[in-house]
């Protein structure tokens, strides 16, 4: 798979703090089992050493990556304050993070990297240093002067792929922020990132509904027939294979999934509940409606068990391995 | 298993147009694959001979079952108006299904059945008949003599069992039905019945978070704070093994299901999507809280595809056979 792209992947670290060190480490060690292409790991070496003992290869830039990767793992080095004490976040930490992420999506975007894996961050951490994002989507999205409301978080897994129309929300707030608008262009964001990231010519987007049963024709919530029916109908006239709204509860079991490409789902846990629970191990964040193609394991940092070598690499692998197959197909429909 | 119980169960074919006679009839067929045990069909025999061609053995007590059961479908025939056009839901079959569920309910009230399992009804046809009800589970809890408030509905599959604290109410009329002492209720119950109906001596119960990522300490929502942990520690001080609120999107995968017997979920979808995802096929509703035991299986009449052999008979075995289990449980404790 390595072969086929032009340039390798940047991985950046994430908090050196975090598990993020260990489980690309881990994925170089397991590069042939678990089938990853060469990729730059980008951010501060001791953040890696404190945590894994395997040869490191300091580069410089990512076409030396292609070279080093049967020697060690390629990292492009950040310069930082010390900061790697696993399990134990710090503002300095913050700032090499931050970092990593810029040059990460800088490298990716001036084509010396085929696609951007980001490490997860502490976000408490990196406000306060003054990031002013709610996470490190919206900051990729700024950097590649996308406003961040036309991204869209989708939430991959071999089976079933998700996309939350609302996000970080409490749950009481979810039905005023909701709008046909939104959910149109969520929608359409969706499909076109099935097409340009998956290679799905005519994708199939199905639509969920908000309240139990889809709102049983009015009786259990109006949402469906006031806001998301008439988003579904603009798709449709535009020509896009919609359908829905569908009662979330059994649009997930395997009958179903094979209806669609894609499910758009009204909220987080519409979202995430299904994709975790069928998939808690390769599911993959992918940033859909950039120039450049991001994707990020769906974890945290894992403070909890940073440095105890036992942080599992397959997410993160999960995520090396869709950015490579998201970069092969655009630069094919290049 | 049939040998371990004292009587047949009692199975009621619901609404007479809708999927439960075929289903029930299709359990029937195909009692040793799905190892099921002895059972008695009540309702209309014209809507199981609608729908299928196999032998059918009236009976007018369940005792009777025993001895038919290997020659027929043993039916304890409602004396009904004809309803039985497969599709077509009428006023006359409402009256079909009422009666049916009335007489499964007293059989196994006073023993001559071992337990309850309910067709599917619809609940339209049955509010035109005057029908007070929310669903089936009320009416056979006022039956039973409890309050519904008392009784709730656990969705169990083989390695999932949720509860939801609301069911039908919009998504924005959540938040407003919950209350630290209906979460503290629906806990109990739910922990009482893991002893009565699963024999599960020191049962475990994980209770979710309402809000994504639980909260977040408050940042995204105060449910947690202020409703779910204060019920959470007052089934603790009873001596009641529970946990949370845990972010709900991440306690469905298998290693997180392995830590407890039931999770307590705050609406419809929280439970129902993650039960859906996984047991789709063999997904049972059980009614805890009852003196007798009542199973269903999860969907619906089907209306649309009813009398076209197209209905899977599986959710309802399952649920026969859960009612057997749940009922021989109860008989060993006794």
């Amino acid at each position: 798979m390595a072969r086929e792209l032009r340039s390798p992947l940047a991985v950046s670290l994430g908090d050196p703090a975090g598990i993020g060190p260990e489980v690309i480490a881990k994925c170089w060690d397991n590069r042939d089992a678990f089938a990853l292409p060469v990729f730059a790991a980008i951010g501060d070496p001791r953040s890696v050493t404190a945590v894994w003992d395997g040869p490191i290869e300091l580069i410089e830039d990512p076409r030396q990556a292609d070279a080093a990767f049967d020697f060690g793992l390629p990292l492009i080095q950040i310069n930082a304050p010390r900061s790697d004490v696993p399990g134990h976040p710090s503002v300095a930490g913050a700032h090499t993070s931050l970092d990593s992420l810029e040059i990460a999506v800088g490298l990716a975007r001036s084509g010396s990297a085929s696609a951007v894996v980001t490490g997860p961050v502490a976000k408490e951490q990196l406000y306060a240093i003054g990031f002013q994002h709610p996470g490190q989507t919206e900051f990729v999205a700024e950097r590649c002067g996308i406003s961040p409301a036309n991204v869209v978080m989708m939430l991959a897994g071999p089976t079933l792929r998700t996309v939350p129309v609302t996000t970080h929300l409490p749950l009481s707030a979810v039905t005023s922020h909701l709008s046909a608008a939104l959910i149109e262009s969520r929608g359409r964001a969706t499909l076109r990132g099935l097409q340009r990231n998956f290679g799905i010519a005519e994708p199939r987007l199905a639509v969920s509904g908000l309240n139990p049963h889809s709102g049983e024709g009015g009786e259990l919530g109006r949402e469906e027939i006031e806001l998301i029916q008439p988003a579904i109908d603009a798709l449709i006239a535009e020509g896009w294979r919609v359908t829905g709204p569908h009662p979330a509860d059994t649009m997930f079991h395997a009958a179903a999934r094979a209806h669609y490409d894609a499910a758009l789902c009204m909220y987080h846990d519409q979202a995430l509940i299904p994709i975790k629970a069928l998939h808690f191990e390769d599911a993959v964040n992918v940033t859909l409606g950039l120039p450049i193609v991001r994707t990020a394991p769906d974890h945290g940092t894992a403070f909890d068990i940073a440095g105890q070598d036992r942080a599992d690499p397959r997410p993160m692998a999960a995520a090396i391995r869709m950015a490579a197959q998201n970069a092969a197909l655009r630069a094919e429909a290049a």
